[in-house]
């Protein structure tokens, strides 16, 4: 189980985040392009940070919109967007490149991450891009999207599988550690008061029953299963890095009991 | 000889140039980036456009400013500038290699370009961030700048091709047919009412002896000689457009003349 | 029957439009604010121009949305919607101000325009700015919005009327000259490809009906008669203004065939 | 001796500083006016804190660089200038307007504000658009500038001097609370390590000496004396806003000794 955070969403005089008190405890850096976030000097700066510290790199890309911060959706006709991914893929693989290191996946930002979710011709229009860009590289770029349901029958999931299956595609499902899930799966909408879960403890205790493959507690009480490969993890302030730090720690534990061997990132 | 444009320099609602129109004349289109002008979707259907063509594509990076054109110095640290560099050639190499084209140069635009004539620091910037991205190209990127003079011992020209040799950069040097010179080969600056040529007979007749390296007048009324490998031409407008119909005819029948064959790029 | 039209729609080195030509034929200039287009520079440009030629000055305040040219919806609260028109009006009274000159109306631009006139709440957020800037005008503020159906009852105009009527915000209907309309008086959606009026002739005929307040032709061949105090008029190329220029002398006559006097604003 | 803060400096996602923990303890705040942070959203939001604390409000206008948080030089010409100022003013002035709020005094930031330091033909230009400014004003605008040297002839302050006396524009001095300065009385530039003062002591001791107009230590450890009326200072973070409180404690008991009355803003 992989602990991915978003990274590198500075932008000019403002700092977003603490991205080198947490990259010490994560395994994959979701790196901003500099549509909702970053710049080409952060980019770098980020890639050099993940790579001292060897994580691996992903793209984040997003809308073209600063100001809303990639949150916004906004309307784009298919080749447009596929224009748009495909810029934002190929600076960032650039600027890995630049520092000796290959762009590992991509995982969309905000707006898109959600509506690619929800409309699969969007989603078809992510897959083509990564497929297209696959084509010229020797690693295939994986594709983060959201966990399916396991012990349910998830259609979203499944039509998921079935596209980037027929690009050949390589996906990595996301459970989110600090945020509560509904019953049928989806992330409970930030509107509601207890979409994110507010203690450590909490999140800690989530976080180890996701990555045990144990059922979580959804919205209305009920037990889901989500079917995770990577944990998605915050670190913006003092309190959310100590998270991270407990949810490493508490992952290696449980790596090093079940296989006997050292988890992938060791404190 | 072969001649370039700028294209690809539309942004939203705003059309400028009209690139459909000159395409069909040139070998080599020097494509916006987004940073002054353009867009991922333009840049797509740019590159579709040469691609029809057959024409070379360049991208044409800048300094991240749209109101200004690029057309403003800005100051960056050697570090902010490669990676700003870097991030507009990755994002042109992939939207290249998404309809199965290639990059096969880069022309610094506006403010950026003259820096890096009068900035061996940032000359040298410029030929390091291509250095590096030929490590990963079969066919190494070429950095188009400004002609030497050819008669005169020209200093400028002289650490360009140092420096552009150190990093094994191949030169393009390019010409302007519708700027006027200085005596010491310098482009002559735009406040002066006569820097650009103002019929289509002056521009074509320095076109001629550009391409058939003959001497030009300069300013001051010397004759100076260019060396040059391509020739920047503009179509803004249609008596633009058909000063460069009439510019690459003539160009095809200097080839003739000279070679026995045809051009590279016939009517 | 005022003639208005769109201007100071340029943006750094791209133009639009043609100001300088088209003002002579118009009676009120609806300035872009910055938002989607413009820039302070231009908007004291536009104003000059106007002020030259006695034109009413209009605020065409957009959403923050340069790459869409304001023509994408966005969503706002009704407070940040309010604060995103109070600056740009004060803005514009001031550039206004500084030329000795008072601005007269606000006309809302694209999808600002359009949203306005199907969602009550933020018609009423509109007028409520503009009551709050009257409360510190000698004149009052006037709000541009569409034309009502005079024939039939059209409920739109009625809770636009009531609003305004509530808040004594002082309206100006408009009438689109180059618009085909729907038989319920809405403008037919640009999607259709008869949306746009395509000869002179035709678009001619349609302002001088609109001015004698004789009924159009709607899309399905019906007959529709609008209430308009002011129409809209484009003048993007030679064409345009031409066809501009005959509806001014259309008017002129109009206006001195009832009235035995010369029109507002005569050639 | 008035206490002036930057405020309203977060844009979008991103947050800078912490209004609400530092306006209790201040006289005047200058609020960003969307050019170099902020957005209307955020300048009524931050006119609302100022009212509710009866905290003076300023504008605080920048060159047009939110990337570079108005930290550049750009170049204008004197007109383009002109425009970008009274944009910025009348946009805040309106948003003031709308909660029954006057605009009280003008302080360029960044680059601006040094630059109009160093050119007098900007400085004219400021005071120009102020002057214009307060035709339309029962109180007119001040402007926020540089406190001059008191013991030494001050050729900087004196032309400022005469030039806003000449427009009739009053002017407010600054000084800094945590800035070195030089033995001429100019800010002891940002890339001397030294420049900031470092703890809470040395600037509450610089803050107290300037209130009382005593000599200061400049970066030679000579003396030298500032006439100064409002003290600018910093609350990005816990330590700097407990510094601002501490001054406002210090200003009030000095303002009560003096005058044996209570300070403008007792906490």
């Amino acid at each position: 189980m992989l602990l991915n955070c978003d990274m590198g969403e500075s932008f000019g005089a403002w700092q977003m985040g603490n991205d080198a008190a947490v990259m010490p405890y994560i395994d994959m850096a979701n790196i901003a392009c500099g549509f909702h976030a970053g710049s080409p000097a952060i980019m770098a700066e980020t890639v050099a940070l993940a790579k001292q510290h060897q994580v691996l790199i992903g793209a984040h890309p997003a809308y073209p919109d600063l100001e809303g911060f990639g949150r916004r959706s906004m309307s784009f006709q298919q080749s447009e967007l596929a224009a748009i991914l495909t810029y934002q893929i190929g600076a960032m693989e650039a600027i890995c490149a630049q520092q000796g290191e290959t762009l590992a996946y991509v995982k969309p930002h905000g707006a898109l991450y959600n509506d690619k979710q929800s409309q699969p011709h969007l989603f078809e229009t992510v897959v083509q891009v990564l497929a297209e860009r696959n084509r010229h590289r020797q690693q295939p770029l994986r594709l983060m999207t959201l966990a399916p349901l396991v012990s349910a029958a998830n259609t979203a999931a499944t039509w998921q599988q079935q596209l980037a299956h027929r690009y050949r595609v390589p996906l990595w499902f996301e459970a989110f550690a600090d945020r509560r899930y509904e019953a049928n799966g989806q992330l409970r909408a930030r509107r509601h008061a207890d979409a994110v879960l507010q203690t450590s403890a909490e999140i800690l205790s989530q976080a180890q029953a996701l990555a045990q493959q144990h059922p979580i507690n959804a919205s209305d009480g009920s037990s889901i299963q989500l079917q995770a490969d990577t944990l998605c993890v915050h670190g913006d302030n003092a309190e959310s890095i100590a998270t991270v730090a407990a949810i490493r720690k508490a992952l290696t534990e449980i790596t090093r009991s079940t296989t006997g061997t050292t988890a992938v990132k060791p404190q």
